[in-house]
């Protein structure tokens, strides 16, 4: 059996760090395992399945004999450094938004569009943590019933902006706490933009930068990174993306309209229960609906709450959660590395 | 001028204790201020502008002499009391759910059906916290373009659930960031039901009881109250409610289709600007948006992330953030007073 090269392209961060995790779990047959960061993390050792690894400082050249790279450190660093990995003949799969929506790139989530991987050229892109357990929950029933419209509100965790993004909330909470009333907010909502609120005990409207059109970089990025998966221009996809005070675990309220008619809070129930990748939680009699806190460390897609709309028929409402570090991120670039290993799709045809 | 006697009932809430404020701020001639709650309380002191108040153990009698009763102390209080006040000559304005949906009962919120007073047989409910904030959001622009539909996700926060469940949230929070992977949970997400799950870095996805359906009540109050206060059944309504690690101050994410095509982003910002009640905090370029965090401690809604629907012509998005506490609750009981001392309705036709 074929096995692989594979290297871990921002290995200290918070999403590098389960990807890591997530290699240790795969099946994915591994020969070797590169480590890279920027400098100022080389030389620090992380361990895996039991072994020391020396984390390198990460170079066009670390691609050398690499045969799968996973990139993570960040938009600008994939753009600079994932065609120097091609180049040198390895396949990326890229968890920035750098080439999502580059025409020729699939942005794959292995349960949904697994197929697209065939038309890589070299770099296969990860969808945004919240398009992926929500294209997770919709693709069965969009197979059965068609999919006209969703509309979606966000509840999304800390970590998806970052280690040190964490440590900012960690510590505007235990200030709060303590009756402090001035906190320090130097990262979130956006490390880039100009102004910084607390997040603790608050919920924040914004995601991403601001768009000319008052929408976000990240509703936007749900908007039309759904579409592109889904193959399908024509669903009406609206997203509200909010920053709520959780440390992993993005959660979502989602609406849908039905194409056709005749689903039922039973059917779709079902449909999810034997869908891949997808844990029904939905039992209201029993409290049992999705919670970040529980779904943490899963690699499941989560969905509850669901009910008809009771004015429109082919409308439904229901609560689909996830860990945005791991089927968000970490867990579904794994994934895709698996896909392309099981469907022979390891090398590059630039 | 008329002076009035004033009750509070179950003054030493979350609630009640905001009711007090509000009434010092109040333009309401206050002649005399009673507090009553518990036997468990009775005795204790508050101050009401300066002057020491003891507070009296709740009983029927305590209404003799009364004019005014606000009340708080939940559903089963208010409906033991609230007819024995009103039998005395009291006017109730109850901020439970005990009478809201109660024919004859006007359900008021000053901004948009302040005349619905005139019907008042004694009793006056006080919508639920989430419907107020949203009512007076929507209510101006459903004034010039009618109001087809409205779909909502809350971010609640914990103090609606009162003065133990926000020191169980900050228990949590406090354990779970010294690193405790078990927490206490006892009252949330419903102290009346069976299971209780941890708030802090969570979000619950249940705020009171479940129903039939596979609503909870408080999505139901959200539906049923948006008609019954509008007075127009035909507007289609669905909510989601959720509870999130927040202090005080909900916030909600609504998406509303209007009946006349014309609207645009500009011409709903100036209707809100003009309206009563509402703060317009609406410059994505200045990151200007509401937040629960600043939103606490003023009686305003705010209103913000205004835009329109990329699929649907007359769809449009919105944040509106208000104090739950505030004006979702004691500010405005304290406005429906101060609205019956200026339409002279403070008196009980039965």
């Amino acid at each position: 059996m074929r096995e692989y090269n594979v290297a871990v392209v921002g290995a200290t961060g918070a999403v590098g760090t389960k990807m890591i995790e997530m290699l240790e779990t795969s099946s994915l047959p591994i020969k070797h395992i590169k480590l890279l960061a920027s400098k100022r993390s080389a030389g620090k050792e992380k361990t895996f399945k039991g072994e020391t690894v020396v984390i390198e400082e990460l170079t066009a050249d670390s691609f050398e004999g690499v045969d799968i790279a996973l990139f993570s450190a960040g938009g600008s660093i994939s753009q600079k450094f994932a065609p120097e990995a091609v180049k040198r003949g390895a396949v990326v799969v890229d968890n920035t938004s750098a080439f999502r929506m580059t025409e020729g790139v699939p942005l794959v989530v292995p349960e949904v569009n697994e197929e697209a991987l065939k038309e890589h050229r070299g770099i296969i892109a990860n969808p945004n943590c919240s398009t992926i357990q929500m294209v997770v929950a919709l693709e069965p029933i969009r197979k059965k019933y068609g999919l006209d419209r969703v509309i979606v509100s966000t509840y999304q965790a800390v970590s998806g902006a970052g280690v040190s993004a964490i440590e900012e909330l960690k510590q505007q909470a235990r200030d709060m706490l303590d009756g402090k009333t001035e906190v320090t907010a130097e990262i979130l909502p956006s490390a880039g933009d100009k102004k910084h609120y607390p997040l603790a005990f608050n919920a924040l409207p914004q995601i991403d930068l601001f768009t000319e059109d008052g929408y976000t970089f990240e509703e936007h990025k749900m908007i039309n990174e759904t579409k592109k998966i889904m193959s399908d221009d024509a669903i009406k996809v609206s997203a509200t993306c909010v920053r709520v005070p959780v440390l992993s675990g993005h959660s979502e309220s989602v609406y849908i309209e039905l194409k056709e008619a005749g689903a039922t809070v039973k059917s779709l129930q079902e449909i999810l229960s034997q869908a891949p990748g997808i844990v029904l939680e939905d039992d209201p009699a029993e409290q049992l609906y999705p919670q970040a806190l529980t779904a943490v460390g899963k690699k499941e897609t989560f969905v509850g709450r669901i009910r008809q709309d009771l004015d429109v028929e082919t409308g439904f409402h229901m609560w689909v959660v996830s860990d945005n570090l791991l089927k968000g991120a970490s867990w579904n670039s794994v994934q895709i590395a698996e896909s392309l290993h099981k469907l022979n799709l390891v090398h590059v045809n630039q």
